[in-house]
């Protein structure tokens, strides 16, 4: 039987990765929508490529380029935030939700209201509306395959065990570049050093996010949400293979793991098939006798102070999740443009956090709220930095 | 509900690791039959510990030991095969088959027979009669739970997964004292130099067997039959922390691994939970940060030829393992009695393997041809080293 896939993001790393495997899978797969953020030659060429149905550019300026590219291959098209909630409610069995940053929020929620199957890779819908969102899939009755390498992990290594019996859940983190350097030089750091990624292709954002751990607090925030387990049970270590990516540890004292070379495509296909298993050409299996070794860190919190932070964070629950996500992404950008330093960022983010601690308490009831909330505290941390 | 078990093999190293647990949880279980070897003190001790309604030794000669040990206590004895095939086929929900040695094919059987769930540790029936062995299992429906440390966590990575869509099962091995020795110190290595194994606490005839490899050979036709899997998908690599166990590799290129620390205790609660997980009382947590380092290495078939002998023998089927797997126990029985050196175990067994191979074409049609070929690959291996 034919999967119809829509593919939100198709333009980014996850949807070309996505894109590559479907079309390694022809036959099993019918694209339905894509869609793409501003780069309408690119969208047009994915959609084309892939055979989709309708394509839809998140800029309304580009509209205009994005029907002249797609001009006599009868694939539709449209531009603005309602043609991406367009290409994210048209019928699909599977909805890769791949759109970085805030901006995926609306077009995934749109397609979890609608009951679809959802192959999650936009961390901000878990982290800024978490609460929201699972309860909306529950009621919706939306399947969320989560698609992060290391959520993944986790998933296969829980199978059909029951989160109750779990003792731990453990994510790996690379350590960043900084892994081992000290305080000093990761104070001076700049944004090229910091985004010298040690083992996975990334964006810029995600990249700084890695070399602060602030990557593994997100993600502890998924895991909390996605697997409905407290953050008393949630754990980082630092592995600088990034082999393993996920452990479970069981009441029982077994410790079951997921593992895979660092390939987006290996938890992008585990989603794709849907309980199935679908191959990966020209993928590279794990080896562990040429990898010889696996190595394993406690991370230190002290020279990365944005993953303690965001346990805090996780920790008191409420909006503190959503406020520092959106203070965080205001430092990242600001450190990129060489405004901050490395350590301005865990400050500015922390500060976020203790600033609207006590003006949202709750977690956000909506998509909408955890939307405005991430204004107000974007708008409160470029102000904080122009001070 | 109370789950009624019987443990076969009650006064060995599975069996008081079995007896511990089932101490911890005693609400849970009630023990049915225990069933012991020689030692009649140490099996009414556990008879009268766990409060089991029936004990059995195989030796008939301790049956009066037995009896007395057991006098007073309201728990029904008997001595002899019989006895232990009694013990076997009493009612139970879990039927923990951990006796060493040919010796547990025949009660192994017998609550196969009945389609009772069965916890298997004899190594034994499988390595002689496996094919024997999964019909019937499939015959009357019986469920067999693997109990060894490498087959559980293969057991608990593949969970709901399907064999077809799984490239390659790995199974670890600590390498044993002599992973780093060289041959000439091997040739020449005691039997108390080879019984020192690093890891794990076992018997003397299992220690050697590590220090061959040839129990990594036993393991990979055990999970042959367990998993329905052919041996070119199955592999062995060194993990000197005999902390991960079990690996299995997917087609998409995902791995998912089953880990713990060295303590039977681990995949025994695996297996008496029945897909539920106990807790276990002083256990050791993995913490891998504190591990620090987990290395593979492939196993040297050079200087380990019984791996080599035993991959071949798999290949080769028909009754190759049972050959295999007689020859073997008769040469380390003669090492340890230092009747001969290190190598000439892999040279006593490569010798009835290429002697039995014309005779013995095909796979033991049942358990009694299993224990024919067997007794007749003893003698003829006796013959030899008396030669």
């Amino acid at each position: 039987m034919t999967c119809t896939v829509t593919v939100l993001g198709a333009t980014g790393s996850i949807g070309r990765s996505t894109a590559d495997l479907l079309d390694q899978h022809r036959g099993r797969f019918r694209v339905g929508a894509v869609a793409g953020g501003r780069d309408a030659a690119a969208l047009a060429r994915v959609a084309r490529d892939l055979g989709a149905s309708f394509a839809a550019l998140a800029d309304p300026a580009g509209g205009r380029d994005l029907a002249q590219a797609l001009a006599g291959s009868g694939i539709a098209c449209g531009a603005g935030p309602a043609a991406v909630i367009e290409a994210a409610t048209r019928d699909a069995d599977l909805v890769v939700a791949a759109v970085s940053g805030a901006a995926g929020l609306a077009p995934t929620h749109a397609a979890i209201r609608l009951g679809r199957t959802v192959a999650l890779a936009n961390k901000e819908s878990l982290v800024c509306a978490g609460d929201a969102f699972m309860r909306d899939a529950r009621r919706f009755g939306a399947r969320i395959l989560p698609m992060d390498s290391e959520h993944n992990a986790l998933a296969q290594a829980i199978g059909e065990g029951r989160v109750e019996d779990i003792t731990r859940m453990t994510i790996t983190a690379s350590g960043g570049p900084f892994r081992t350097a000290p305080r000093e030089r990761i104070a001076a750091a700049s944004a090229a050093e910091a985004a010298a990624h040690p083992t996975w292709s990334m964006g810029m954002k995600i990249n700084i996010d890695s070399a602060t751990l602030m990557n593994k607090g997100l993600e502890l925030v998924e895991a909390h949400h996605l697997f409905a387990i407290d953050a008393g049970r949630l754990d980082v270590v630092v592995h600088p293979q990034s082999i393993v990516h996920g452990l479970v540890t069981w009441r029982d004292g077994a410790v079951t793991a997921g593992l895979a070379m660092p390939d987006m495509r290996v938890p992008i296909a585990h989603c794709l098939g849907i309980g199935e298993r679908l191959s990966i050409a020209r993928g590279r299996a794990v080896d562990l006798a040429a990898t010889g070794s696996l190595t394993f860190e406690r991370p230190d919190e002290e020279r990365f102070p944005c993953l303690r932070i965001a346990r805090a964070a996780l920790a008191a629950g409420g909006a503190q999740p959503t406020v520092m996500n959106a203070a965080n992404e205001i430092a990242v950008a600001a450190f990129i443009a060489g405004r901050i330093g490395f350590y301005d960022i865990a400050a500015l983010v922390e500060g976020a956090c203790e600033g609207f601690a006590a003006r949202y308490p709750a977690a956000p009831a909506d998509v909408e709220e955890a939307l405005a909330i991430d204004a107000e505290v974007r708008r409160w941390s470029e102000a904080r930095l122009a001070a």
